[in-house]
C-alpha cells in the first residue's frame, strides 16, 4: 500500500487519525494537546467527513471536567466520541474515566503526555499525567514518534469499539506532539476498511435511546456491586488479542511489525532496557551503535501498557537477558519504584524469571532532554555487578546521588549523513515559523526525511526559541536536542553578549551564522573567550549577517526571519541554491498574496538579499588562546538571599544553561519556594532596536509610556533637586501643565527591558522616535552590569518618592526630597 | 497512661484527633466522610480549642475541588490545615494533592475510604479512592479499626509537620468510619506533648507572608524542573523514620506496638497474608483459630503504605514464609495486579526474596462483607502447590472462576463470650437510633466492650436497615456481619412475608423476636418453610410482639423502636432487667425532656410495656419437615427481558439476598446497563399501617393524593363504562365539580407501595382516614403477586386512558373508551 508523505507533528497525526473515527469531540484546550482539538475543529468547520460520512461535531466545554462529562454522555448516547488533553486537564477527567471504563464505552482520549505540576508548574512532557490514570480501567496505548502516532492511533479507536473498552492513546508531549516529521499518511479508505462496522452498530444499538429506553448509572449496594464489578474481567482478558488483531491488520497493510511489545536489538542480548515513548528511538540508535561495537543489548518497547499482557511481554524478551533497566518518565515519591518498573518486576515474578536483575530509572521529567549519552550511561550501568536499583539520567544528582555519569563526548548515533541544524531565535521573531517553512520545503521537494523540534520557554513571545532541525536520506530517529550541528544560527545578537553556549553545539568544521549589526571588531569584542577558543580549535566557519538593517531596507520592518532563512539555505546547501530561492519565493507568494503584492515583493526581495548578504568572518589566530574575563564577584552588600539565588540559579538559567545545574542547586527550594524580586535582575536586552527619547520633539503626551507593555518607557516628574541628583546623562524638559509648574520632566528608557515591539513609535503623535541599535551601547553581561550597580533590596528602601505621571489620572505628585541613592538603571538610563 | 473510654465510630475518632492539630479545615461533605467534618464544625461552633489554643476555622467550599484549593492555600499561608473526604470527592482533590506534596506542606486528608463509581455508583467502602492518589507524593497511613484510628491518627499530623509531607490518613468507609466501638481516647494534653512545636514554628516562619514575601507556584522549564523535582528525595527517604519515631512515642504512652508494618501470627509461619484496613482484624481472628489448631500462619498489617519501606516490610516477615497472599480492596482492570500486590512483589524482588510464592486477592469491593470464612479460604488456598495467582473472596465468580470456595459452616472465630445480635429495621423507624442508644447504655454502664455496625441501603428512609451488635468481655475484632447471632429481631412483619433470610443467622438455641400484629396462626401462615425447618431443627426460641398497636396505645404513634428496644433488653439479658429499664428511661428523659413531659412519659410507658409485651411462640413439631411452596414460574407472556431481570436479579436483591448472586448473574449487565421499569415490580409492603379510603366521608379534595410522596394514593375520574370495567372491589362516588359531571370518582390506594408516613391522614379535612394493617391482606410474596397478574410492558400499552385528576390544573379529562385489560394493582387495589 503506497501512502502519501507529509510533514506534520504528532498532534496533527493523532488528530488526522482520530477524525476518521470520531463522531463527537468533547474538548477543552490545554498545552500541548490543544493543536489536536484545533485541527479537528478546523476540519469540522471545513466540512471534512469522517469514515461514517459525517463531519465531527465539536463541543467545547468550560473545562476538562466538562469535556469528560460530554464524552461520557455522548458515548452513552451512541456517538463515537473522542477528546484530547494532558496534564491537569487529564486529572480533571479521572472521575469520568472510571465511569466510561465501567460502562464499557469505546471513547478515545488522545493525550500528549505532560508533566503534572508539583513543586512548580511545568507545561512540558513526561508521563506523570497518564500514569495518574492507570487505575481507571482505560486501556493505554503508547507511541514513540510521529510515524507511530499515525500508524497506531487507529488501534486505539478500533480496539475500543470491538473490545468495549475506552483507550487512552498517548505520546510524549512536545517531543512527539510538537516534533515535525515527514510521515507516511493513512488513506481514510484504509481506516474505514479496518473498522468493524458490526461492532459499531452493536454499540449504537446498545446505546441509550428514548425509542427503547434502558437505565444506566444506577447505584448498587454492597450485596451485588463486587459481583457486577467482576463481570467485566473477560473484556480485559480478551483485549490484548483484540489489540493484537488490529496491529496485525495494520502490519499487513504497512509491512510493519507492530506488537503489544516490540523487541529491538541483539537476539542474544544480556542487557535490555524496557521503555515507552520517544526515548525508545534514542535507545535504538544507541543499541545499534553498541551492538555494532560487539556488545549485546536490546530494548523492549511497550505499546499496550494497559492491559499489561505478561505473556506477550515475556515472549519478546530474549532468553539470554541477565539484567533489565526499566525507564519511567514519571516520579512517584514514596513508591518502591515507578509504574513501569513495578509492572516489569511483577511480570517477571509471575513468569518465574526472577533470576533477572531489574533496576529502574527516571528520565525526561518536564521535557528534560534525554540524549544518546544518557542511553549509553544506562547500558554502562547495567554492566556492573550491582547496578543502582534506582537511578536518574539526564541530570546530575549530587544530593541523593541517583544519577548515572554521562560522557560529554558520547558518540554521535544519528543516522549517517544526517544534517543537523540549530537556530537560536526570539519568541515572535519568526524564527520558528521560518524553520517550519524550511523543513516543509525540504520535506516536500526532496526525498529527504526531515525532523524539526522547537524548544520554547514559557515566556512565549519574547522568550528564547531554539529550533532543532535534521534532514537526511534515512529515517530520523533522534528525538533529542541537536548538539552536534552542521549549522548553528544566532538570530539575536544579545545571545552573544549574554554568553549563551551556542558555538559548542557546532561540529568541528561546521558553520556558525550570527545576525548582528556589529563590525568584525565589535563582534570579536562581544564574543566570550570560551566561544572563541572553541571556534579556533574546531575550525568553525563563522559568518556574520546584518539582517536587521537589511530587513528594514527591503521593507520587512523588524521581520528578519526571511533574510535569515535565505542565508541558511545559501550556507547549508541542502538544496541547489536556485531551487531553494524559488521554493522560498513560492511559499512566500502563497502565504502573503492575500495581504497584497507589496508584501509579497518585500519577501521576495528579502529572500534574494539574504542569499548573499552574509560575510565570512576571519577568525583571528589568537582566539585559540583567548582568556576568560574575571568572574563577577558578589560585593558584600549584595550577598543577600536574592543575590545568591540570582547568581547560583537564575543567572545560569538566564543564559540558557539551566541544564548544567545539579540537584544540589535546588535543595533550598525543593518545595518550589523562591526569593522575590528576581525579575529586577533579568536584564535581557533582546530588542535589536529600542526607542530613543527625542526631547526636542516631545510634547509630554506620555502615549509611548502608556502603550509600552514591559514598562520600559517611564515618564518622571522631578523637583529641581531631584533633577540635579539624576544621573549625568539625564536630559530634562520643563514639565508641562499647570500642576507640574516648576518641575522637570524626563522620559526614561530601559533598553535592556525592551522587547522591541515598536508600539511606542506607532503612537507617537509628533514624529517617530529615533531607533537606535542598543547592542553597541552595552559591553558586559546585563546581569553583571545591573547587578553590580545597585541591589534592588536597597533600592526599594530608598527609591525616588516622586511618582511617575499617571495617564489615567493626570495629577502630579507634590515635590519631595531628592533621592538619597542613585536611581536604578531600570528607571533612568 | 490511663485513658477515658467512650463509644464512638471511626469518623468521630479521626475528627477528635484531627481537631487537636488543625487550625483550618477546608471541607465539602461526601459520604461516608461527612460526619468527620460535621463533628469538627460543631466543636468549632462550640468554641472547642485545638492544642494551639484556638478553635478550628472551618471553611465549607462549593466542592471538593474547592476544598482542596482551600487546604493548599491555607497551608501556604502557614495554617495547619485538614480536610475530610472520600471517593469522587477525593478524586477532585488530586490536582491539588500534587501541589501540596510538591510544596512539602503538612496538610492531612482524613479519608473514610470509599468505592469509586464505575459501572455503577456505590457509596460504600473499599480502597479504590485512596489508591487513585498513591502517585501524588502524599504519605499514606492506614488504620484497621476505630481504636487504631484514635491511636494512630496523630502520627499523620505529627509526621506531616516534622516530615514536611502531607498525609492521607485512611480507614475503611462504613466498616470503620461508621462502626461504633468502645475506645480509649487521647487526652489533648498528650497530643500536645507529642507535637514538635519547633517544627510548627519553622513551618509558620517559612509560610507566605506579606511581611517577608516569597514566591511559590512558579513555572520551570525543561532545563531545571527535573533537578528540582529530585531535590525532594531526602524528605521521602527520611519519612519512614519520622513516622516510626512518632509511633514509638505513642507506643510508650499507650503500651502498644505500632510499627510501619505489624506482624501477627506464628513466628514460624509458612503462609502469610499482607493486608491493610479492617480485614486485618478478621484475619487475626482466623489466624488465632488456625494456629490454635496446629497450623502456622500469619499476617503483615501495612500501616505506612507510602512511603513504602522495603526494609521495614522485610524485617517483620518471618524467615520461614513460603507463600504470601496479598489482599487488595480495590480493582484496577488491566493491571498485572492490584497496588499492594505489586508493592509486595517489588519489595521481595528487591530484597532478593523471590523464592516466596506471592498471590493476590481482591475483596470487599463496595463494602462487600468479608467474614472469617473468606479468610479461611485464603489460607486454605495458600496450602496448594499452585494457589491461584489472582483470586477473589466473598463472592462466587462462576465466569472467570477467580473466587475461592468458602465453607458455609466456617468456625465461629469471634472472641469467646461475645454476644451477637442483629436487628432488621426499616430506614426511619428508629431501629438504628435505638441500637446506638442500647450500645451506649451497655458500653457506658458495664465493663463490656461493644461494637455496632449498621448496614444501610441507599434508599435511606424506607430502606432496610440491619443493625449488627456485639458486646463481650474481650475487645471485639470482628469487622463483619453478624451471622451467628444470639438474638435476631425482625422489626417489620413485611420482611417475614418477603422471605428475608433472617432466621438462618440465629445460633442454635438463640432467640428470634418478630414484631407483628399477627396471631400465632397468621404468623405460622406467613413464615416460609425454610425458616420453619431451621427454627425447629435448631431450637430457636421464637417470640412475637405487637409493638405496632402497643406504641399507638401508649401515645408513641408509629414509633415502635422504644418498645422493641425494651423487649430486646428483657430477652437478651445483657444487663439486670431493672437496671436496663432505668438506663433506657434515663436516656429517654435526657433525649426528650426538651420536647415536654408528655413525650418523656410516653417513652417511659413504652419502655415499661416493651419489657413484658412479647409472648413466646410455641414452635409446632411439624415445622421440622415443612414443605416449600412451589416456585413461581414465569408465564409465557412475562418472559420479557425486564421480567427475566426482575426474577434473576432484582427479586433476590429485593429479599436481601443479593449476596448470594454469582458473577454470572451480571454478565449481561457488566456495563451497568439495566432494563427500565423494574421499580413497578418492587412491591415492598413495608408500611405497618396503610390508608383506607372512606368513601362515605370523602369530599374529593384530593389533598391526600397530593401529599402522598410515593404516589400510593391516586384519584381517578372514570366514565360509566370505565367504572363498569373496574375491578370488582372498586368503590366509586359521583364525581364532583361541573366539568366532571356524569363521571365516577374513586380514590385508589396501593398498600404495597405505601411507606406508612401518614401524611395523608394529617391533611384529610374531614376525618382521619381509617388505618388498616395491610399484612393481613396479602399472603404471598408481593413480587409474586404483582408479577403474576400483569406485566408492566403489556400494561403500558393498554393502560386506562382517563388521566388522573391533577390538583395543580383542576380540569378533567374527556371520556374515553373503557380499558381493555384489568387495571394494574398499583392503581386500584
Amino acid at each position: 500500500m503506497a501512502r502519501k508523505f507529509k510533514s506534520m507533528d504528532g498532534n496533527e497525526a493523532a488528530a488526522y487519525v482520530s477524525y476518521a473515527y470520531t463522531e463527537v469531540a468533547g474538548i477543552y484546550p490545554i498545552t500541548p494537546s490543544s493543536p489536536m482539538a484545533d485541527h479537528v475543529d478546523q476540519w469540522a468547520a471545513q466540512g471534512r467527513k469522517n469514515i461514517f460520512g459525517t463531519p465531527v461535531k465539536v463541543v467545547e466545554m468550560e473545562s476538562e471536567a466538562g469535556a469528560a462529562g460530554t464524552v461520557h454522555g455522548s458515548l452513552g448516547a451512541g456517538a463515537l466520541t473522542t477528546t484530547y488533553t494532558a496534564s491537569q486537564g487529564l486529572l480533571l477527567m479521572i472521575p469520568n474515566m472510571y465511569k466510561i471504563a465501567g460502562e464499557q464505552l469505546p471513547g478515545v482520549f488522545h493525550v500528549s503526555a505532560r508533566c503534572v505540576a508539583s513543586h512548580a508548574l511545568n507545561i512540558f512532557g513526561d508521563h506523570s499525567d497518564v500514569m495518574a490514570c492507570r487505575q481507571t480501567g482505560f486501556a493505554m496505548l503508547a507511541e514513540g514518534n510521529v510515524q507511530e502516532v499515525m500508524d497506531l492511533s487507529p488501534v486505539a479507536h478500533l480496539a475500543a469499539i470491538e473490545g468495549k473498552t475506552p483507550f487512552l492513546n498517548f505520546f510524549d508531549g512536545f517531543r512527539t506532539s510538537h516534533e515535525i516529521q515527514k510521515v507516511a499518511m493513512w488513506d481514510y479508505k484504509d481506516l474505514a476498511e479496518m473498522c468493524d462496522m458490526d461492532a459499531v452498530q452493536a454499540f449504537r444499538d446498545h446505546a441509550l435511546n428514548p425509542e427503547h429506553p434502558h437505565t444506566r448509572g444506577s447505584h448498587e449496594n454492597g450485596d451485588i456491586f463486587f459481583q457486577n464489578r467482576e463481570a467485566c474481567n473477560k473484556v480485559y482478558d480478551e483485549l490484548p488479542a483484540v489489540v493484537e488483531g488490529y496491529m496485525k491488520k495494520i502490519n499487513e497493510k504497512l509491512g510493519t511489525d507492530y506488537g503489544l511489545f516490540n523487541y529491538y536489538g541483539a537476539p542474544d542480548a544480556d542487557r535490555v532496557v524496557v521503555c515507552m515513548g520517544s526515548f525508545c528511538d534514542v535507545l535504538e540508535e544507541v543499541i545499534d551503535y553498541l551492538n555494532a561495537h560487539g556488545e549485546k543489548v536490546g530494548l523492549v518497547k511497550v505499546r499496550l501498557f494497559r492491559p499489561f499482557s505478561i505473556k506477550h511481554f515475556v515472549d519478546v524478551l530474549p532468553e539470554t537477558v541477565k539484567k533489565i533497566a526499566v525507564m519511567d518518565r514519571t516520579k512517584e515519591p514514596g513508591s518502591i519504584g515507578e509504574p513501569l518498573y513495578q509492572d516489569v518486576v511483577s511480570a517477571l515474578y509471575e513468569a518465574g524469571k526472577t533470576g533477572i536483575k531489574v533496576v529502574g530509572g527516571r528520565y525526561g521529567l518536564g521535557s528534560k532532554d534525554t540524549p544518546p549519552a544518557s542511553a549509553f550511561a544506562v547500558f554502562e550501568e547495567l554492566k556492573k555487578d550491582e547496578p543502582k536499583r534506582e537511578f536518574t539520567i539526564g541530570i546530575v544528582d549530587d544530593v541523593t546521588n541517583l544519577s548515572l555519569p554521562e560522557a560529554e563526548d558520547a558518540p554521535n548515533t544519528a543516522a549517517p549523513g544526517t544534517i543537523e541544524c540549530k537556530f537560536w531565535g526570539l519568541g515572535g521573531d519568526g524564527t520558528v515559523g521560518a524553520n517550519k517553512n524550511s523543513i516543509k520545503i525540504i520535506g516536500d521537494h526532496t526525498d529527504k526525511y526531515v525532523q524539526a523540534y522547537f524548544q520554547y520557554d514559557s515566556k512565549k513571545t519574547g522568550g528564547v526559541t531554539v529550533s532543532h532541525l535534521r534532514f537526511g536520506d534515512s529515517p530520523i530517529r533522534s528525538p533529542y536536542y541537536v548538539t552536534k550541528a552542521d549549522f548553528v544560527a544566532c538570530h539575536n545578537p544579545s545571545y552573544i553578549v549574554k554568553g549563551f553556549k551556542m558555538v559548542r553545539d557546532v561540529k568541528p568544521g561546521g558553520t556558525f551564522l550570527v545576525n548582528c549589526q556589529w563590525s568584525d571588531e565589535e563582534f570579536a569584542e562581544h564574543m566570550p573567550a570560551v566561544a572563541k577558543r572553541y571556534i579556533a580549535n574546531n575550525n568553525v566557519n563563522v559568518y556574520l549577517i546584518d539582517a536587521i538593517d537589511l530587513a528594514a531596507k527591503v521593507g520587512m520592518g523588524k521581520r528578519t526571519n526571511t533574510v535569515l532563512q535565505s542565508a541558511f539555505f545559501a550556507l547549508a546547501k541542502v538544496l541547489p541554491a536556485e531551487d531553494a530561492l524559488q521554493y522560498m519565493k513560492d511559499a512566500a507568494t502563497k502565504s502573503y498574496m492575500k495581504k497584497g503584492q507589496a508584501i509579497v515583493d518585500a519577501n521576495h526581495k528579502a529572500i534574494d538579499a539574504g542569499a548573499t548578504a552574509f560575510r565570512k568572518f576571519e577568525v583571528p589566530a589568537d582566539w585559540a588562546t583567548a582568556e576568560d574575563a574575571a568572574p563577577i564577584e558578589l560585593s558584600e552588600e549584595t550577598k543577600s538571599a536574592i543575590a545568591q539565588q540570582v547568581k547560583n540559579l537564575l543567572e545560569p538559567i538566564d543564559r540558557m544553561d539551566g541544564d548544567s545545574l545539579p540537584v544540589s542547586a535546588f535543595v533550598d527550594c525543593a518545595d518550589g519556594q523562591f526569593e522575590l524580586g528576581a525579575s529586577a535582575y533579568e536584564k535581557r536586552g533582546v530588542a535589536v532596536v529600542v526607542p530613543h527619547w527625542d526631547e526636542t520633539k516631545c510634547i509630554q503626551c506620555n502615549q509611548c509610556a502608556y502603550v509600552c507593555p514591559h514598562a520600559t518607557i517611564r515618564p518622571f516628574a522631578m523637583t529641581e533637586d531631584e533633577a540635579a541628583a539624576a544621573p549625568e546623562a539625564t536630559r530634562t524638559l520643563d514639565a508641562m501643565g499647570p500642576k507640574a509648574k516648576g518641575m522637570k520632566f524626563t522620559m526614561a528608557v530601559s533598553p535592556l527591558d525592551c522587547m522591541g515591539c515598536t508600539n511606542c513609535v506607532k503612537v507617537c503623535p509628533k514624529a517617530p522616535s529615533r531607533w537606535f541599535p542598543p547592542s553597541r551601547r552595552w559591553t558586559s553581561s546585563p546581569f553583571g552590569t545591573t547587578w553590580s550597580r545597585t541591589s534592588p533590596r536597597r533600592r526599594s528602601s530608598s527609591r525616588p518618592t516622586s511618582r511617575a505621571a499617571s495617564l489615567s489620572s493626570p495629577t502630579w505628585s507634590s515635590p519631595a526630597p531628592a533621592p538619597a541613592a542613585p536611581r536604578p538603571p531600570m528607571h533612568v538610563w
